[in-house]
């Protein structure tokens, strides 16, 4: 007898990480008497006097932002790193210890603080597209910055202190190490090849359709064959670019496109503001060519069964590695059935 | 001018898995507006009709718990792994599976539904490693498990969905991701020095001693250099020991003594029942000889600031890697300074 593989537990490689995951497909039937979230229900106001992030307000620090109209940045009052490190690096015996310099910065989407990625306009979308692939070059063009991580936390069950709309960039000298996992299975795919890794993925899943979200003309979203999170996601450009810097005007309209198409199902999958934290990986800036790089945006969710319980990741995977309760086909067959209209607009 | 290297950003060397953590030291002074968790405070009964892990009830599945005295453990009712599988390994170009079979076990520490291992006599804690000893062995001997994964999830924060004081063990036939890592860099020191890296890392903190914890005579608590949560901890026994089946009663009744002691410091930093992830590192069970292994048993704890205030592993940490506000230093000598009596005896 030959089962389905994809109906029993199973483990699942991932080929970007060279990392497997765990998949209990028969287990997502337990029932669950643990912890549950809040809810975030409010209706926000467009604007808020006591927000950091508002236009026109003081920040804790004590700076003022401008009445700014579109996407805004600003270097992040309490960053994680400083752009200059006088230490010298440390070894003694086992310990082992580099100084790392960077610079932090706040990306506000969007003036209007009841706003979210999927209620926003695509042009507005567009405008913090724009914004990223200024901050790319800007920040990658620096002598000591190797790599630039653009990311969002999003809804407080992801460690975001405050919901006006608005992702983080830290960029520094090392090349971290998620970065680094997926650079040397990169390369190694594109020197015995010649071709991208995530091109030839990309051609696969258009084939079998069974992980795919949603495709633009320019990017497909899909649900990787090894997702971690419940509903996790990627965004893939059709084109083989090594970094955001290489989208032409269409393409950045195409990209925010998707962004919206993709937070839309998220927001509608359980009718609420969807938490993930998202991130764009990318071709290191360390003045090297990248040809096997090709860029992606990847979408971590917590929740898994309703709008207040989400998954956790703790012992086993912490100790051993991830395991998921649902197959990624489930999942992409959930989000693909959902409507295209945001549920709050229904 | 030379900082010390401590008091700015930094990324330290984990020397168990080749990776790096990012230790920005200057940021916990930062204003926290975000998320807070509920604090548990309920005092428990000794028993509870309703609980299915208490002696004598009945659980979900329909079966029925003995009148337990001891420590009790019994096989997952929901497990995510089951001990066969037929499925056959699975290739088709990009995407690739591979069966997994194991057994999961649930582990109940004391049939006393109020306690946990910080209040639990060490006597009783020493019938809880004698119950890990078996396990390990039992489960071990088996043809198809190569590693066993013991651990514990505790607090609600931690996805543990029921208070009642108990771990799990899953045991599989792959070995994990996690431990493949430290496999790998024992092993090269192994094979380098003909010591065990534990050994030699043991004797260096213990002449710095500004990272120790807790010792008695054959275990040692520490925060580790590379330590990842804020109060991360790790205890490793003296003796170069493979895995828990080498312990003596003497040294079983130590472990349980330095679990008591360490989980008490965490219970009273914040006067709160400390939620963490622990879990035992220690020799796969693949019928290979594992001398490069020295087994050792970590905590994932991940309160920040105060009971309801945790550090939240998101965007940053997801995408590119681990980063922490408080060095190691700090978090062991606040760890140290406490009281060595639990709050709720004072
Ligand atoms: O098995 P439990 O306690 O129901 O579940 C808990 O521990 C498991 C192992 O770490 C995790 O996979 C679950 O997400 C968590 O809620
Ligand atoms: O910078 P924030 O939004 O204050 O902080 C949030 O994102 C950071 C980067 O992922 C994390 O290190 C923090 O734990 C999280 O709370």
């Amino acid at each position: 007898m030959n089962t389905d593989i994809n109906t029993t537990p199973h483990r699942r490689y991932n080929i970007l990480t060279g990392e497997w995951i765990l998949v209990s497909p028969h287990r997502n039937k337990r029932p669950w008497q643990g912890k549950t979230e809040k809810q975030t229900t409010e209706k926000r106001e467009t604007y808020d006097p006591t927000c950091y992030l508002c236009p026109g307000n003081t920040r804790n620090s004590g700076k003022t932002n401008p009445e700014y109209k579109k996407p805004f940045s600003f270097e992040n009052d309490f960053p994680a790193l400083l752009p200059k490190n006088p230490s010298e690096a440390f070894e003694q015996d086992l310990l082992k210890a580099e100084p790392e310099s960077g610079i932090c910065k706040v990306v506000c989407f969007s003036p209007d603080h009841s706003l979210t990625l999927p209620i926003m306009k695509i042009e507005d979308i567009t405008e913090v597209v724009k914004l990223w692939k200024k901050e790319y070059a800007n920040l990658g063009a620096k002598q000591n910055i190797n790599y630039v991580q653009i990311f969002e936390n999003k809804g407080d069950i992801m460690g975001c202190s405050n919901p006006h709309p608005h992702g983080q960039i830290w960029s520094q000298k090392s090349i971290p190490t998620e970065v680094q996992k997926k650079s040397e299975h990169l390369k190694k795919y594109w020197l015995e090849n010649k071709r991208s890794l995530l091109s030839d993925y990309l051609k696969q899943e258009l084939k079998l359709k069974e992980r795919i979200l949603e495709e633009t003309e320019h990017f497909v979203a899909l649900v990787p064959y090894w997702a971690v999170w419940p509903f996790e996601a990627m965004i893939i450009p059709k084109n083989h670019y090594q970094h955001i810097g290489q989208l032409n005007e269409e393409e950045e309209v195409d990209f925010a496109k998707i962004i919206k198409k993709l937070t839309i199902k998220y927001d509608n999958l359980f009718e609420t503001s969807f938490p993930y934290s998202s991130g764009i990986h990318q071709a290191p800036t360390d003045g090297l060519e990248h040809p096997e790089w090709h860029f992606h945006m990847s979408f971590y969710p917590p929740l898994l069964r309703s709008a207040t319980v989400k998954k956790f990741m703790v012992g086993y995977e912490m100790f051993a590695g991830p395991q998921r309760d649902i197959t990624a086909e489930q999942a992409a067959q959930r989000l693909r059935e959902l409507p295209d209209e945001h549920y709050s607009f229904r």
